[in-house]
């Protein structure tokens, strides 16, 4: 667990252990990728929900309480710097290969001493209905 | 118009013209606060809107269509390199004084030569039954 916190090398890293511990239920290891810090997330709908152990405690919960999800997500948008880099990501959210809810996530990271990690999740909804008439 | 597309020195002024500038449905300062590139803006419940045209499209659309807003907002959080900014904020609409909606948005800022542009801006509502609980 701690081996992924300490040695992450890029931000494409961080991101793909996060849906990895995201789809997995993984609590360690999603707990090993946020900065310990003033870090930021939104799940949908959600307040803004503010430092490492609220963030980490509004994932174990919600990782205690789903089935294993089974999530496709495609990477729209990345702008990077030396030490942030902000990745825009399309989510679907399936049950047996039928989509149940589409969300677009701002995922921020940024470059420690020892690594890049995740600081900032923002998750929102897209309304069904508009993603019909406009995403296919 | 032009002028403070061409001058803006940090991201926090981008960002105070930017409120300006929804709060007085000035579409032409909106349109000027952008970079001209693949700019993300994710407005409450909507799909992802990729590219300066289709944003300011979708700016144009809001701000035609809506009466002259009041926003309270408040950053929450910033997340600074020398290129890029990532700021949270927590958007407050009313209506005399009175509170319509809470939304946290997440504005990405990035220094280019001439100065400092907005390149994503997404929004997402608050679940206010959730507001009501946690952040009064």
């Amino acid at each position: 667990m701690t081996k992924s916190k300490l040695k992450m090398q890029t931000a494409d890293e961080v991101e793909s252990v996060f849906y990895e511990a995201f789809m997995h239920r993984d609590q360690e290891v999603m707990a090993a990728l946020w900065n310990i810090g003033n870090v930021i997330c939104v799940h949908p709908g959600s307040r803004l929900i503010v430092g490492y152990d609220a963030v980490i405690r509004s994932w174990n919960h919600i990782l205690q309480n789903s089935q294993k999800a089974e999530i496709r997500y495609q990477v729209e948008s990345k702008s990077v710097s030396d030490e942030l880099a902000v990745h825009v990501v399309t989510e679907e959210i399936l049950d047996e290969n039928v989509v149940l809810a589409v969300v677009i996530a701002t995922n921020v990271y940024q470059k420690f001493t020892q690594g890049w990690l995740m600081i900032e999740h923002h998750g929102s909804v897209v309304n069904l209905q508009e993603k019909a008439e406009t995403l296919q």
